[in-house]
């Protein structure tokens, strides 16, 4: 792979005031400048977003347009919770085509304009409408997975509360994150009921934000940085939306897949990662990814958490950015905020948060119930 | 470009029973059985899908994994109605990338499980909110455009009608056409009026359906088809999406460009075009992308269809499927059915509809009032 990124930029996580054009443009301008690059060297744009429902909003490429006012190559591009990771994708992919020298990605989502009745529908389109039409919802799909997890493996509530704790803990040192909030363990067990064993404060929340990266072919990166990144993998994989479809609950396959193909091209194996950025939409999705993602064999991230080796200090740590449960899970942008943690990660720019040494880094962006993984992995 | 098109598929376009679901993997079976492929020659899949609005399905990829039964890298792109172009162009990536050998795209939209009012609001969201707030609707965008037109070209109603009366009648020999009804221009004046100057039946209708491509690097063309269609140039431009900031209302800047990109890249000029297939989701559309397209000077248009130059026999016909207004828009799909139709006619398998010694095709998918354009040109 010779692809650099060479700039990011993002917008505060949170309730926003803010429209889903402002909110691009916040992000696509910081980027810009983070790559101390104008708008007319690049010269094509992906757009990473869930869903048009949320702002009654399509077409979005030419919103980008309007407000970069910029005749350019724009595309939006989706696969539920890994459209910011899937645009980072394309454009990996439009660079590599030969067609383009340097391209931003902007991962974007306005959720707060609906109502939490109207976002938990919409969210749900992200999953099978049978499984849906059966009353499931995400909450529910993976509580299914922890109930079976702890089945299988003897992990339990307060495993998956430290999995919240830790993040939460972390984004307090992340200025852009929607929580500034630390939390312990009995708040988590004292957090309302959401689906059994998941409790309000094991689901990250409703979030508006955006975040862009500008990326370029890695022979070009010295016009931007003297510290591009470099990606050295990247791996996709899309397995059947259904869960009843999947084998074993307490596994995501196309992790697993995504995964592979990502640390096969960058000759890396997982014990190398130094620090990830990993989809914690709900503390149990980041207890199987971390065995999923390699960092441990089958059943011991129960360990991991518990032990605290994936806190800030510890063997791997795990979403120094505070993840999704903390920074804020606006969709389509949260798998473009990974690479923008990463980012600073690797080039020693992430201050009271910084992970010491890390030299490579590793982002796992999911779609609904894990059906849609990618998973890049960058050195400086 | 060294990219080969191989194989298409279409459902019939109409009112459909079927779900969305359906109508994609009916058009990728019958895609793969033109390709003589298997499934497990596709490398990656890209799917061309306006709104998730009209199912409230997102995450169409993994649907698509579980109706296909395979594990997959697969991608849903959106630029208002030019997402089946654009999920075109970005197979065209994928495998110019060198990371894929064969690649799917499939455009689809199940439109008729909504109401026409809600349909309506769907529809809308490809526009500027300001404009739509202020009572816009893209019939009354494109009626603007008309009247424009009229008034500096002195174009009327009756050139409008003689692009609808000539579709209809290309589309009676398209057995996948949504109509097949012959109409008159006097028949288009007197139906009901829309938005001033354009009827009924100067407008597409909403329908349900999926088209299908299977593309491939030109190298490996030999092992599907000994008759590949060759990618000859392709472009794709998104400019601002307001109306109102556009100078010229009698032109689709976007599509000029893309235009352009598109001819340079092939080294082929507009007069050397034998066939193509134009967006006409409202008859100004067709009249305005003939000049946009190079087909004739700005403002000669009108001459052309009055003067039948662009039906069947004529100078260059436009539309032998029957386009949008007969054939069916099903939005999604619309991009990929153009593809499916110069495939045919540059095969010469396209029957009773048959351009003759057609050997140069040429597609224009439109997103919006004109803000996204993606243009590609075939040989044999």
């Amino acid at each position: 792979m010779k692809i650099s990124v060479v700039g990011v930029g993002q917008t505060k996580f949170g309730q926003s005031r803010k429209d889903i054009s402002d909110l691009m443009l916040e992000a696509c301008e910081k980027a810009l400048a983070s790559a101390n690059a104008s708008v007319d060297q690049i010269d094509a744009f992906y757009i990473g977003n869930f869903s048009s429902s949320f702002t009654d909003q399509c077409h979005l490429p030419a919103v980008l347009a309007s407000r970069l006012s910029v005749n350019k190559e724009i595309t939006r591009v989706e696969s539920a919770c890994a459209a910011g990771g899937l645009a980072f994708k394309e454009a990996v992919l439009a660079i590599l085509s030969g067609l383009y020298r340097t391209v931003l990605v902007v991962g974007v989502e306005k959720m707060s304009d609906k109502s939490v009745e109207t976002a938990t529908k919409i969210l749900a389109t992200a999953g099978s409408k049978e499984e849906m039409a059966h009353g499931a919802t995400f909450p529910s799909l993976y509580a299914l997975m922890a109930q079976r997890y702890f089945f299988e493996y003897g992990a339990n509530e307060r495993v998956l509360a430290k999995v919240a704790v830790k993040n939460h803990k972390n984004a307090l040192h992340n200025p852009v994150a929607q929580f500034h909030k630390r939390i312990t363990v009995e708040d988590v067990l004292r957090s309302r009921m959401v689906a059994l064993p998941l409790k309000l404060l094991d689901c990250s929340p409703i979030s508006d934000g955006a975040a862009a990266v500008v990326l370029c072919a890695e022979k070009w990166a010295w016009k931007f940085t003297d510290k591009p990144l470099r990606l050295a993998g990247i791996g996709h994989e899309v397995e059947a939306i259904e869960l009843f479809m999947r084998k074993d609950l307490t596994s995501m396959p196309a992790v697993v897949r995504a995964a592979q193909k990502a640390y096969t091209m960058a000759g890396i194996e997982p014990r190398k990662v130094d620090v990830a950025e990993v989809h914690d939409c709900f503390t149990i999705a980041e207890l199987i990814q971390i065995e999923d993602l390699g960092f441990c064999k089958k059943g011991e991230a129960k360990n991991m958490v518990d032990q605290g080796r994936t806190e800030m200090g510890g063997e791997i740590p795990i979403n120094p950015s505070g993840g999704l449960k903390a920074k804020g899970h606006p969709i389509g942008a949260s798998g473009v905020a990974q690479v923008v943690e990463i980012f600073y990660q690797l080039r020693s720019e992430a201050g009271k948060r910084q992970v010491k040494n890390a030299r490579v880094g590793l982002c796992s962006n999911l779609g609904g119930a894990g059906s849609t993984s990618v998973v890049s992995i960058f050195v400086l």
